[in-house]
């Protein structure tokens, strides 16, 4: 088992292992975080892995019970918030008792959220069960949901007690969900280490096979990294947005995909198109050729969607620049382990960029 | 002016004075909390003060909007709060901005509840407009909504940046609501200072008359009694609990009342309750005679409304006793200013305290 350490207000470990999922119980109650437990899944983690963790809880004496939401980011809003909270109550959860995110990303988000407000906060644990989960969203105490307006506009910054990542776990996650993790494992080599950019070329096909030790490598990196930017800057300042990279245009391409399009697949396009706006204006040379050669090795698209045209993403981008009345900032690279920030690059080196990226 | 200083993990201060609304632009502007302003009020607040205080705000050079929602604690819900927050997205409002309740009780926690989630969390500033709301719910930093299964269920602790209290403002309130008030400076008194008690008495007909000299001292004396138990306390432990004196019995009378009666008329007849309670348990004497004849003079209720059977407000301790699993602790008293924690008395004790306070 491996442990990083989050260096925030309120400290906490994430810990790493294959099979951890059975050490859970006997580590919570160590923790004592409540006498109770909610643990939060949406409808297909509850059938594949929440009735049996309850099930475990209970056997060791940890009273729990399971709440479900329907899966889907369509479930990311506060009726969901407001509908698990009220069986909570009902449930006769009190402030003794503790909440348990055990889902993808959408399940960690609103799960936190709801432990932040419920009683006016108690104590909550992750357990990411999505690579993308793993190694992105339990890191950083970053809870919401959506509003129809926009995506996580409600939320809190509130950390975890704990973060239980147990990659055996993603056996079962279809492989477009790992390809989608993936992605952001990539970035983090992208802005903040040549050598997990390195190691993800190496180890690509190990990668898509679920190999176990890359699996652990690639999680227990991309963590202690996030864990880095997140501990000098746990509240949205300057620093913290270098987990921006691929993101600026990458957000406009989901939405002009109407969200249909899997998240780590646009950050893929749009790390593409960032490192080839950097060379465009000079900053880099030659980084594009190396991250899409790793990024289709990985089997993640490096090309705008056939039938997506160039000027609905520009639409959503100036979208995006005119609701919060500030410049539009991309993060940029110098080289792999060097980023940038850039404020407003010309409208025509934005276009040839995006241009440049329409499928052949 | 007078500034009353409150030390909790981001220290605030309490700004009081009559006439202090029209300070409010020129203040806000050296603080610097943002570039523009939601303030939310009630439709009632809206009227009498927001429209005027939002044009201020802009002649000043602060860019505001008025945020309305429908006055009364039906309000109180996440709804309002969606609904406000999707109004202030399509409105443009970004990290940069601050939020300002203006208003009573309901405005306070609500805003607050927002301010705190809105974006992960904006700065705000208080300014109550009622008696209650000046002496109680704006320092502390509590805030929340209510669920179908009861009050304040969600919610945050996040601490206002600035509070203005301009008792300027009360002459518009009606008499019933300043009594309202004044029942929980009668409580600060009979917990933390047997001086204010004294002044509630020496003082009573005057306050009921809005003099000046008279709210402004029980408005201060208030708030440095709160913000000294919530400095040693920020979050609900066990000595911020000192605070409920009145309100155990006092919530059961406001729910077996449906809510129809003011919280401060039902925390005066739970005070009373106490007190004759904590004389049957031998733990004090002659108290209850000299706080009644204070509530008296103040025009709040010492008595059991009529029609209203003990067993229903029976009822209500044993339901909040069962949802939360805990023990029944009441706030009681050894004297005025000597206030001791206590654990499920007797029932029969109970019964026949609740008895002798049938109206006749």
């Amino acid at each position: 088992m491996r442990t990083i350490k989050v260096k925030t207000g309120q400290p906490y470990d994430i810990l790493v292992d294959g099979g951890l999922l059975t050490e859970v119980p006997k580590d919570l109650a160590d923790l004592s975080l409540g006498y109770r437990y909610a643990v939060i899944s949406d409808s297909r983690v509850a059938d594949i892995l929440g009735e049996d963790f309850v099930r475990m809880l209970e056997e060791n004496d940890l009273p729990a019970d399971l709440f479900v939401f329907p899966e889907g980011e369509a479930s990311k809003n506060m009726d969901t918030v407001v509908d698990i909270a009220r069986r909570m109550v009902r449930a006769g959860y009190d402030r003794k008792c503790a909440v348990i995110a055990l889902g993808g990303g959408v399940t960690g988000d609103l799960a936190g959220f709801l432990a932040s407000i419920y009683l006016r906060g108690v104590p909550y644990v992750q357990i990411p069960t999505t690579l993308l989960a793993q190694v992105d969203s339990s890191v950083g105490g970053k809870t919401g949901v959506d509003l129809p307006e926009g995506k996580n506009l409600l939320g809190t910054f509130y950390q975890p007690r704990r973060v239980y990542i147990d990659y055996g776990v993603l056996s079962t996650l279809p492989l477009e969900h790992l390809r989608n993790g993936l992605a952001e494992v990539v970035k983090y080599g992208c802005i903040l280490s040549p050598d997990l950019f390195s190691f993800l070329e190496e180890k690509a096909d190990r990668l898509l096979h679920y190999d176990a030790d890359a699996l652990e490598h690639i999680i227990c990196e991309s963590c202690r990294l996030k864990a880095e930017v997140v501990s000098r800057d746990e509240k949205e300042g300057h620093w913290r947005r270098v987990l921006n990279f691929g993101h600026t245009i990458g957000h406009a391409i989901e939405a002009a995909m109407n969200y249909q399009m899997l998240h780590g697949f646009c950050v893929s396009i749009g790390m593409v198109a960032a490192a080839r706006l950097s060379e465009a204006l000079d900053l880099a040379r030659n980084i594009s050729p190396r991250l899409e050669a790793l990024l289709e090795s990985l089997g993640l698209p490096i090309r705008l969607p056939e039938g997506l045209d160039i000027e609905s993403v520009m639409k959503f981008l100036r979208a995006d620049k005119k609701v919060w009345r500030g410049k539009l900032t991309f993060v940029l690279l110098k080289d792999l382990g060097e980023p940038v920030f850039y404020e407003e690059p010309p409208a025509e080196v934005l276009l040839e960029t995006l241009a440049s990226l329409k499928s052949s």
